[in-house]
């Protein structure tokens, strides 16, 4: 019988120009940490310099800036800034960019208000686990990308510097207070990341549909999210400045972030992660794209009525095709939009991963976000995890 | 371009069997004012006592009864339950039943924290609209009905014991904390109630939909709503064991509640307030019932594109229509789900409302609650709103 939790208390701005709301909606606080990429783009394009002055606008919110976040977030950089944070006695955390940004925000927000280290609480991994006593500070999320969903889930992910962890934490404390998602942010994002990004949006919504704990909350987003992603997801790598495609993209990808905070990813990300850990230049969409034709069709086997759904959602005529066909019809119209978006080549041995890699990925896969793996419904054995590796080497 | 601002801080529980779970989760405090109606419906299926017994379970939180809430609430009552609240220390308010009781709670736990009378801070009518200093006690909705949505929305409607005006009022500190849906309790709602909120909350979605207000999130809830709703009302008003039927026309409700949050009703839930407001024995879902073939044919000639999607969503084939007529086409099928349910011969001359009234209530629609009015795509004109008056008397 259906049933489901729902818990979401964020609020959103979504649309083009909202970020302008940024100069009158209520704030928590009169100072903020705004955190965002060492990368230059926050800064070429002016986003950087337009939060702070809307921020100034808003009463006179102060500003102190940590820009050091990298693509893949660090450890060493969360406690940094929180540090930064407590020392300037900051009442809210600004994550202004990408997933990175994002997640060190919440990250941060948590650190500047609890002793020890990050990796005291976190579980998975090496992570202690140990319970967080004194909550958090409020985050706001400007994101500059559609990829993550993190603006609409309570989930960040930070790696370990020393030991290549790459682990997937969060809470009920983490959610956003605010997040502020304005395609006209998103239109500079080069072709390539464009695509990376959408993919990894595309593949929180199909894993949370596929995921057993769906529900019909997560199923109605997770539907919606990969049908837009499907149209316009080519578009918006082709021609990054048609602000239409660009906004759809974007809602499909927070919509994705509401999938995570209703499902749950599922082993492809737990298989990802441990790629792009040992390979930090991989970038997480490109290493989810390389598995992805493989992971879908394992799973088009196993369960094959949620993978026909999911054809059948992005306009596929299931139902005129012999029933053994139906569910990789799925995985022919993934393979269709990586063409379509020209990542269908991506090659994870330039990546310096090798055949030889793919035992030690499978056990650092279960080692640092092993608990994906209960979220799928079939287990994915030893063996079935070996032969996604070897069917997506290039 | 598509755009929206989502904020539902709610934590909803739904499916059979969750009303359990109130004995796990965290609770906002030691003691719990439990608002309920007078009826004995609460009682005889004995949801009270199960409530009580719960709440003692989950660390020995203490529980006061107020149980004189009328189906349509009054301000009076308000004021007693909150002064009541006062007195006993209440950290909390349990609102357990339909709309009525919830509502209730929610205005309760408002006045519970706030200075003088309800009337000072309701926007509408003769009140006073005064800004809220001191917040509100955090409420848990429980809900044994599926019609108001309310357990999902930061709304509540209140009469005034005087002067019969029929307020709307709310915001963000009003949505409940915890909303607890589970279908079990709602298998004893006799067939005529059952029709008459089911209505109501296909009224909630519908409205949502053609309000100028719409967006891309609230239309998702609200066709899934509509659908829900279409198909399986009919079953549990015939058959109100039906668990499966229950179960989808109370999502379909928590759904339509969303829609109430992240979009609006529109001038149709102000015509029935009225009404309502004037023959207090009128059940609001029959008023909506009554007047809703006029209203919609009336919108189906303003905004065809919106009242036809409408149709086309609830599974007819409009394309094989002509252009004029598939509007048109849902207006036969809310006709055709008034006939399964057995609600399409309502009388308003049965309450005691004539044609005399119809320019009375015309002024108290616009007096006490003419903000929904902003809310149609088309402006509803003073000579619309009797000519859908005159259409609808039986």
């Amino acid at each position: 019988m259906d049933c489901f939790d729902f818990y979401l208390p964020t609020r959103i701005l979504f649309g083009a120009g909202k970020l302008d709301e940024l100069a009158r909606v209520a704030l928590p606080g009169r100072k903020a940490l705004i955190v965002t990429t060492g990368g230059q783009s926050v800064r070429k394009y002016g986003y950087l310099g337009r939060v702070i002055a809307l921020l100034a606008q808003n009463g006179g919110v102060e500003s102190v800036v940590f820009d050091k976040v990298l693509p893949n977030p660090v450890r060493s950089h969360v406690m940094e800034a929180a540090a930064l944070c407590r020392e300037h006695g900051c009442d809210f955390v600004v994550g202004l960019g990408g997933g990175s940004a994002i997640d060190s925000a919440k990250s941060i927000a948590l650190m500047a208000r609890n002793p020890g280290d990050y990796w005291d609480y976190v579980q998975g991994g090496s992570g202690l686990g140990r319970p967080v006593m004194n909550g958090a500070l409020p985050v706001i999320a400007i994101t500059t990308t559609a990829g993550t969903g993190t603006e609409a889930d309570p989930w960040t992910v930070i790696t370990h510097d020393d030991n290549q962890e790459k682990v997937g934490y969060g809470g009920d404390l983490l959610f956003p207070a605010l997040s502020i998602v304005d395609p006209e942010l998103m239109l500079t994002v080069p072709p390539r990341l464009t695509a990376y990004q959408g993919f990894d949006a595309f593949f929180h919504a199909a894993e949370g549909y596929i995921a057993n704990i769906a529900n019909p909350v997560s199923d109605m987003f997770a539907l919606r999210s990969m049908r837009l992603i499907y149209d316009y997801l080519p578009t918006a790598v082709a021609r990054g400045d048609d602000l239409e495609a660009r906004t759809q993209v974007a809602m499909a990808n927070t919509f994705a972030g509401i999938v995570e905070s209703t499902s749950s990813c599922t082993s492809e990300h737990s298989l990802e992660h441990a790629m792009s850990g040992i390979a930090p230049d991989l970038p997480h969409g490109a290493g989810l794209i390389m598995i992805s034709l493989a992971y879908f069709r394992h799973f088009a086997r196993l369960i094959p009525e949620r993978v026909t759904e999911m054809a059948r959602n992005l306009g596929i005529d299931v139902d005129a095709l012999p029933g053994a066909d139906r569910p990789m019809a799925f995985v022919r119209a993934l393979e269709r939009m990586q063409k379509a978006c020209g990542v269908d080549q991506l090659r994870m041995s330039e990546y310096g991963i090798t055949p030889a890699d793919f035992p030690r990925l499978a056990a650092l896969a279960r080692h640092a976000m092993g608990g994906l793996f209960s979220m799928d419904r079939a287990p994915l054995t030893d063996a079935a995890i070996l032969q996604i590796f070897e069917e997506s080497y290039k």
